[in-house]
């Protein structure tokens, strides 16, 4: 592989070719790359410079490298381009293109130049269309393709390898092939190094693997990647209620699906709703707010309540004012105490690391390590407090009326502790509860943890301060 | 695939069997299933049985499924098994597993053991280990296998598949195969798809692509599973700095990577340091303490700040204390809105979807989306304050003192407009330095972009409050 620099240098070098309008020299120097990476460049080019000069240098391609790198563009640059040449190039790229990249693009596209599209396929190949664009999103129906390698159980290796020979080029995959019953029922499987490694004329039904592993198609794609990160598989077979074999998976498109669900899981986490998967700087200023506006007014109201708790101690902050200095620190500390918590619960829960049954051991972890780590975040305040803060305030030497000095240190201490320990058994339960009860747990994750440990914290706090210093 | 409750069914069912000592009939319902889950019941068995009953099972175990199984199980099982049998059994299960997983096993284990282990190896093969051994964790060479499929350019189709027909079998896979020159240099690939769709009398030169991507052996893997996941490959060669062909990587490792990389990434935001792969609850107390506490310390300090700086406005505060109730409104949503761009941000950098030069674009971006936002969550404070709470704080009628009314909604919206300005700029701009100048950008997420922003609102806030109020 080419080093970073070095290929954004030959995209520096291709866009200024382009705006020299130098397209036979831009053309030269792409089909120096690979597919991908030209790819890659005409995105650049359509950021950079704009959409005609793209569609120029992208009609210029050799027809069977326009197709490929066609299908490695992001779905809103494919449209862009889509609209921007003839129909009867629209056409061809759609015939090129694997079965299930024709899905993907003819799923982004608007419904009248579907139908027109549609119109020019084969009747047979135009009914296959409309099943897989009716599966749902990420659903294990809409990642498969239909282009395998079927084979009979009764066939000899050798005519296995005849017809691999025969179908192998149109084919997602010949890795794995498929072995079928009359009724279209999957029957078992058997891999090409299988093929190679027997002799001609040993029978598949010798090889085949029968306790195979399958999906079904109406599956979400997260349990999809699951069993190809538990099982390293190349393929997996996708069947239908009557376990007819309908469609693959391959493991290069679960690379996309677990970035995709990466990308949610996180940015769920965060409280920022984006049920698209469109980049960062192509998403438009409004469709930003809306997949955060919500979160951030919901977690709003939250903190009315603490700050209602806050104005119902409002007598005991008067007389001790520098009781507020204080507060950042208990309830920052909560909530990051919470969130660590939860963070590392949620990924477990995502991983299968742990699950509901375990939620008496969870609690008691966290309670031990909340524990340890409350007592030593107190100790350390208390000798601050006392040494640097005798007054019982944080700046310099205390101004007048801020003089109940070890009574706060005491009060501060105390409630790190006790908020240290709730905090981290609220982050770590939460989680789990929801889990169970069908919701998400990544929402659990920080901004609601630390909201609700907010007003643990401010509990806590104003009730020990009543109690000690006053 | 079974469904999730019936493989549930099947573990508690092998579990009964082994805790009644009917050991012959939790072998028979454990080979069953294939080697992927008897690992993941082996596992279950060692945790929820002991370690005695887990070995007596293990070595029931026809031999080839035990070398199998036990390279699914994860480290910590593996050296618990390896103490319990004897040194036969370990030298067998050793020189049997497959390359890249002996590596994984010879390093969790006591250098002692290694040692021993070593011996009993033919001096080629120890050579070779013991230069695996060398590659830094989380290098390209840690995660790589020398058990490929090497052909040379001369060969002809029938040549290849004849050879890979003997030597298929001890492959990692036979799905790429590599063309290698005289001096061990990387010439080209070819994939098996290609050998077997072409005539047997067609040269290897003809077929092999010599615009290959490859590695090199002392790259992240992170960088290794980029790679894969731009080109979509089945395996990747790795080489050294003569360009010499030392082992390949193939996808199912990977996605282990991938997971490995994202809890990594996930953890971080989250200020939770952990450098191992130990699952949350197979970790002790300790060293949880270890990965959470530094941050929390860190952190702690930085609302010692805040809290001087509360504590430097303790005038305007005892005057107007009806303030304090709305500061962790202001602070927490400074923090979310913070949170939510910086979690943006740091995937659109993981993803590489934007870098340092986009830093303007992200800027504006992000100030129109916080303006938006600002004005909705201050104009619905506004009327809030105004209508609910006319005395101008949270709970119920205002008691005494309470009195600012109108000013203190100006104060408090005002407050929210540039606090939630100022906390987006904040989040996104400081993990693209962070990423500039060589800082794990997962660093500036939610707890330290809350904490500066803390800061932020407090002054703002404060400094408003003094102006307008009194």
């Amino acid at each position: 592989m080419d080093s970073e620099k070095d290929f954004d240098q030959v995209i520096e070098e291709i866009l200024e070719y382009i705006e020299n309008k130098q397209y036979f020299r831009a053309r030269d120097e792409l089909l120096k790359n690979n597919e991908v990476d030209i790819g890659e460049i005409l995105e650049e080019v359509l950021e950079k410079l704009d959409v005609e000069s793209t569609i120029i240098v992208f009609r210029m391609l050799p027809k069977d490298v326009a197709v490929e790198v066609f299908s490695y563009l992001p779905s809103e640059d494919q449209v862009e381009i889509i609209h921007g040449i003839t129909d009867k190039e629209i056409s061809y790229i759609i015939k090129e293109l694997d079965f299930d990249d024709k899905i993907d693009v003819l799923e982004e596209l608007p419904a009248n130049l579907v139908d027109k599209i549609l119109e020019k396929t084969p009747k047979e190949e135009r009914k296959l269309i409309n099943t897989f664009l009716n599966y749902p999103e990420n659903s294990a129906g809409s990642l498969m393709t239909p282009d395998y390698i079927s084979l009979q159980d009764n066939m000899t290796v050798g005519e296995a390898l005849a017809y691999i020979k025969k179908e192998g080029m149109d084919s997602e995959t010949v890795y794995t092939c498929y072995v079928k019953e009359k009724g279209r029922k999957l029957e078992g499987i058997v891999s090409l190094r299988s093929l190679v490694i027997n002799d001609d004329d040993v029978k598949i039904s010798e090889l085949m693997g029968t306790d195979y592993v399958y999906v079904n198609v109406y599956d979400d794609q997260e349990e999809v990647s699951e069993a190809f990160k538990k099982y390293g598989f190349l393929a997996i077979p996708v069947v239908d209620k009557e376990h007819r074999l309908v469609g693959i998976i391959t493991v290069d498109d679960i690379l996309d699906v677990i970035e995709e669900e990466t990308t949610e899981d996180i940015e769920r986490m965060a409280g920022v709703m984006d049920d698209s998967d469109t980049e960062y700087l192509d998403m438009s200023v409004l469709r930003h707010v809306r997949n955060r506006l919500p979160w951030l007014f919901i977690l709003m109201c939250s903190y009315i309540i603490t700050g209602g708790i806050i104005a119902s101690f409002e007598a005991t902050l008067s007389q001790v004012i520098c009781l507020v200095a204080y507060m950042p620190m208990l309830m920052g500390t909560g909530g990051n105490s919470g969130s660590q918590s939860a963070t590392l619960i949620i990924r477990s829960l995502a991983l299968d690391d742990i699950d509901f049954s375990d939620i008496g051991r969870v609690i008691w972890k966290e309670f031990r390590v909340s524990v340890i780590i409350g007592i030593v975040l107190s100790s350390l305040n208390f000798i601050r407090i006392c040494w640097l803060d005798p007054g019982g305030a944080g700046a310099g030497p205390g101004p007048a009326g801020w003089g109940y000095g070890p009574m706060i240190a005491a009060t501060v201490c105390g409630s790190m502790l006790l908020i240290v320990i709730a905090a981290k058994i609220i982050g770590s339960v939460l989680p789990m509860v929801a889990k169970k009860i069908g919701i998400d747990p990544a929402l659990m994750a920080t901004p609601m943890i630390s909201s609700l440990t907010d007003m643990v914290s401010v509990v806590t706090y104003m009730l020990m301060a009543t109690a000690l210093v006053l």
